[in-house]
């Protein structure tokens, strides 16, 4: 780390793209090794950084943790809005966002399994896992909302939400089945939750129910 | 627990029972407390028994909060058996297993939260935690394929599989927004998750695809 006047050094970085590095190498720490094995030692190191500037840009190794997480939440978010924003119709909707939820997961099984299986019921994590999955349970409710209203149908909001839980809880437990089947194709994971969800979500929205 | 002669005493519990009795002062006290807050000295207490017992019956804190969430799954499979086994179609069995389901989390709304969301994420007791769940999901998959069987169709073990496991997260999810909902009604709540479910799968079973 000897600066070598006139070339880019690693101090000339600004602060947000030295974050964005550290993050990158926390999550790959953190995934090869899980929170607690991971140590500060080694993310500082495949940062090439010292641990003290680990610890004054993020925190605690809890925190640091908490910075990946919302991290990789917002990426995945931003990942599936990107995809939902260009489709015209409710049917298309679900399928393009459960195709980017899945690709993402099946793109980083590794990052899955340990950044959301451990933090979902695992103290201090399980907070901001819940605040993330309100965030995706919200977003589901207000699409199918928005998909009843433009058939010019209304349904009380504990019933979309509802159904958006089931719709996530659904999703991020295959997303688990994906994440151990290292053989398993992300968009045939997709397709096969889309079986399961339209064609149960589809009858719901044309006002059909089932009853005992 | 000094003994009287000629009164049953304390002492003379079979250890069987004395075993199901620490275990529901276990859960009690876990489900108040969580397991991280919880000691074994209140654990204790609430037996009416003295500590090295607790200690000499089931173990470390550990080891008892395993068996606590050993028996609960195993009582609420049980009592989910229980309810499918009288129901002759694929429909009313989903039906009354979602039913028999969303009303022992709602009966133990507090044991839910701590015992399954808690022990979700979290070692050394996420390894019970994913068993308790492959046997739930085994035993949807296995329901599905005798559905279809006797329609004369037959699907491949993985797709069974994979709407299982869609299910059985979808279920949990609405299990802890049921938890979290003291106000909800647990039958109300197997009818919704019915809805999603079942005009889901029932149209898988009769052979529809979705397709992008």
């Amino acid at each position: 780390m000897t600066a070598v006047s006139g070339t880019p050094t690693f101090k000339r970085l600004p602060r947000a793209v030295r974050e964005q590095q550290m993050l990158d190498s926390a999550v790959r720490v953190f995934s090869r090794r899980g929170f607690h094995a991971a140590s500060m030692d080694e993310i500082a190191e495949d940062a090439g950084i010292s641990k003290p500037m680990v610890y004054a840009y993020l925190g605690t190794k809890e925190e640091l943790f908490v910075a990946c997480l919302e991290r990789e939440g917002t990426r995945l978010m931003e990942a599936i809005a990107a995809e939902v924003v260009g489709a015209d119709t409710p049917d298309q909707q679900l399928w393009r966002g459960l195709r980017a939820f899945f690709t993402f997961v099946g793109a980083y099984r590794d990052g899955w399994a340990v950044l959301y299986r451990q933090a979902r019921g695992q103290q201090p994590f399980a907070g901001a896992s819940a605040e993330m999955r309100e965030r995706m349970v919200e977003v589901v409710a207000m699409m199918l909302g928005r998909a009843l209203a433009a058939e010019g149908r209304e349904v009380r909001d504990t019933d979309l939400e509802v159904v958006a839980y089931a719709l996530v809880g659904a999703s991020e437990s295959l997303a688990d089945w994906l994440a151990d089947h290292p053989e398993a194709d992300p968009e045939k994971t997709a397709t096969r939750m889309m079986n399961v969800a339209w064609l149960g979500a589809g009858q719901l929205l044309r006002g059909e129910t089932w009853t005992p």
